[in-house]
């Protein structure tokens, strides 16, 4: 089979296997494939350029917060994560460790960093001695080691790449204020950039962050009903600046430990797009973050190269400059059937299509990969109805994930109903929590259902207000899901 | 002792002691800071940021000249390495070694790369079928780790940042079009962003990169009379193709080996913007990569917060408006006099003044860091003399540092002149070189001097045309040095 065969060969359908057709995609689309080591994947060209975007968004969006970034070492000495029991315990499992440098043997193992909140606490202690010194708002773009037994390309891999916030402040409540900045700076950023609803709240204690006092999170469902966590702001408390000791002088002379927090978002943002936006015929990506956004392809008939090719050309130059990333489709080996379903399989936004007749009417035709409608457009509006046309394609794919959503979020009021319900609907369950982790442990161990959040916002939940488990007094509304 | 006390207190004098110069720097600009293993370095935000805009303005021209960036992993399995055994070599000593994920002993330890040729090649192995998929022209940006065991911030430590390219060619012309390609880019950067004057040139075998069939490489002179390399470009002919299987179809449907290159390089060049333009002031920045191109302090004088500081923030804005980094600094715990010196420490390339008089005249006073000197300009006319006055700054750097370079480049036609002049006077030598390593590697021993570059032009080199150790025939004309 050539290489070139292997493009219309139909793909999994996504009702058929989910999960076989997440991995068909991501090795077809060449967003990334396995490296020759378990659990680790290479990030090609077309999955990278979307990190690239993503990556542009957010450091943009980071920075205009008043943070800036740096870098902070791969390696964290045990003693260091011992300091910290439950953080240590936290990680061990997971932790690769070097213990060798060259030929020798380390005296001190390193621990490949799973997270920097160690390493860079001890660095804040050096830097930070007053009340002027703060806040710390810094942030690093960095590669991260986590051992996972089971892994999925871009959702769960043994490295992956990520950015961690780590803010220093003089007071509880400033620290609590950046916490919750940052959250809402990431539902922004997933709901604008990446089209994808978003549900923000607090995590319950059990599934907290280790060493936070508190974790909040972003939360989306994917298209097949299951919940993945986008990203995650933990408020540190006085937690590791009593650890490793990291005081200043405030305004009254008095020696005290900063207020902390760390953030992140990391590749997996990219497994969020595919789940849940793609459809069986590939990938559907939102134009903020496509490595091409429009792509133009000459309708080859009879003489094409003389006679379409120069106006499909002109085009791509006229889209080009006008800023957006386009790409010109000139091969000769192909038909046009079979571009249009090689992009459409790779998830470009807008497809233009140019023949002899579109020529003689001074026109072309956009065909939109969200919904494949057709349009036919003057060649004096290209231009215009591009733009246009994208800014509907990142708003519908946003409202279609959002129906998708309310579609598949229920609320239940009992027990049997709950279990019914995740084990035939997935999606969204809205319950009533009494706060004891009993009842966390016990729907975690007979549906497979996490709590994913509580919301932060009132919310009129289902009746009557008692615990979807023991039928005690409902403590917390929470949105229950199977995750990711 | 306050922090703050610490800005003013003298450095070290750089004629004095370059390398605790070159510390103190580093530490008191906050470019960087020591972590707590051996050898290892935090980038501060203010060292980070240099090396965001070499990465702004690198990787458009890796773009710009058809490259794309991806992502491999950080380990190696051992296996890997082990197939090319001079690059094992190569690099063996530096490995540090990953054995145990989580509690589990690894069956097969893992290297973290200190650099991807083997993990890349056996990627492209399966990528790559036939002529149709070449050139394969890829970058990434990442963390490298070589166990080093003298080290010094940025130059050499364990662990720093790079982008190395790696690609693969149908022919061994095409590869080494690509070679050189990347060295005149390599070259470009360094000279018009980093206003450093480098040699370009071919290394000697006993230089070359482990598995290179050829390396070339950009050397700059340091203002201590040592030499840095600054980039390297390796062809590495059909070595690594041959020993990791990468083959294609060619045109005639025969199986062949691609032709690859490699080439790097890395956060040494903020270390090489120290040693290039630093004086005993403290750094002196290029305006391309300065983190804050312009500083602007108000005169605190009298009742200067009503008077200066507007006029102050109003130069501000209209100086960040029109798209330069600028800094207002408006602290009141600060004299000017403190704070010019800081920010003279710092590198900002200029100062803009504006005090009770220069309001009185509509004007503000420009100090350019890099000779210090005052002009005196009308605020009509500010932002137009603030570019102007930041090329010019660019321009002077690069031309200050070509001159210091040609008053060191010395040619030399005889090994008593060579040693005396390496001994006394360091800086580039030209002498002739017969192309035997047994004369560079006497040279070495007795001089500590290296071959940094074989010139790629002709150059007309001292009489006689004898090799400057053994006086026979000198085949090559050679630039040594003693190096970092």
């Amino acid at each position: 089979m050539s290489k070139e065969e292997r493009f219309v060969k139909q793909i999994t359908a996504k009702s058929e296997d989910f999960s076989r057709w997440y991995l068909e995609i991501i090795r077809r689309t060449e967003m990334a494939d396995y490296a020759p080591m378990k659990g680790i994947m290479v990030i090609r060209p077309y999955g990278y350029t979307i990190w690239e975007h993503i990556q542009r968004l957010m450091d943009r969006r980071i920075k205009e917060t008043g943070h800036v970034n740096a870098y902070f070492p791969l390696f964290i000495p045990e003693s260091f994560l011992k300091k910290e029991m439950e953080h240590l315990e936290g990680f061990a499992p997971e932790v690769a460790w070097v213990t060798h440098g060259g030929q020798e043997e380390l005296e001190e193992r390193l621990a490949v960093r799973p997270t920097s909140e160690a390493i860079i606490g001890s660095m804040y202690a050096k830097w930070i001695q007053s009340y002027r010194d703060l806040p710390v708002l810094i942030n690093q773009w960095a590669n991260i080691v986590r051992w996972e037994k089971v892994t999925r390309p871009f959702l769960r891999t043994t490295e992956f790449l990520w950015q961690e916030g780590h803010t220093a402040h003089e007071t509880s409540a400033e620290a609590q204020e950046e916490t919750l900045k940052i959250l809402y700076l990431y539902k922004d950023f997933v709901e604008s950039e990446l089209a994808i609803p978003v549900i923000e709240g607090r995590k319950s204690a059990r599934e907290r962050f280790a060493g936070a006092t508190e974790t909040y999170a972003i939360e989306a469902l994917m298209s097949d009903g299951k919940a993945l966590q986008m990203g995650t702001s933990h408020n540190l408390g006085q937690h590791f600046s009593k650890v490793f000791d990291i005081r200043f002088e405030d305004r009254e002379q008095n020696q005290q430990y900063v207020w902390q927090t760390s953030w992140g978002v990391s590749t997996r943002l990219i497994g969020a797009l595919v789940m849940t936006h793609g459809d069986d015929s590939g990938l559907r990506l939102p134009p903020q973050v496509a490595p091409v956004q429009i792509v133009v392809v000459p309708i080859s008939l009879g003489n094409w190269k003389e006679n379409v090719l120069p106006a499909a050309a002109a085009i791509e130059k006229e889209l080009r400059e006008a800023g957006f990333r386009v790409r010109l489709d000139a091969r000769e080996e192909f038909t046009p059937g079979w571009k249009f379903s090689e992009w459409e399989m790779r998830g470009v936004p807008l497809r233009v299509e140019v023949g002899p007749k579109d020529i003689k009417e001074n026109r072309a035709v956009l065909v939109r990969r969200d919904i494949k409608k057709k349009d036919f457009v003057a060649l004096a509006a290209l231009t215009t109805r591009v733009k246009e046309t994208l800014q509907e394609i990142q708003a519908s794919l946003f409202d279609q994930a959002l129906q998708f959503r309310r579609e598949n979020t229920r609320d239940v009021a009992d027990y049997p109903e709950f279990k019914e319900t995740i084990e035939s609907k997935r999606g969204f369950i809205r319950a009533w929590w009494c706060g004891d982790e009993a009842c966390e442990d016990k729907i975690k161990e007979e549906t497979m259902a996490t709590i994913r959040v509580i919301p932060l916002k009132e919310e009129a939940g289902p009746s009557p207000r008692e615990c979807v488990c023991c039928r005690k007094k409902g403590r917390e509304l929470a949105y229950f899901a199977r995750a990711y």
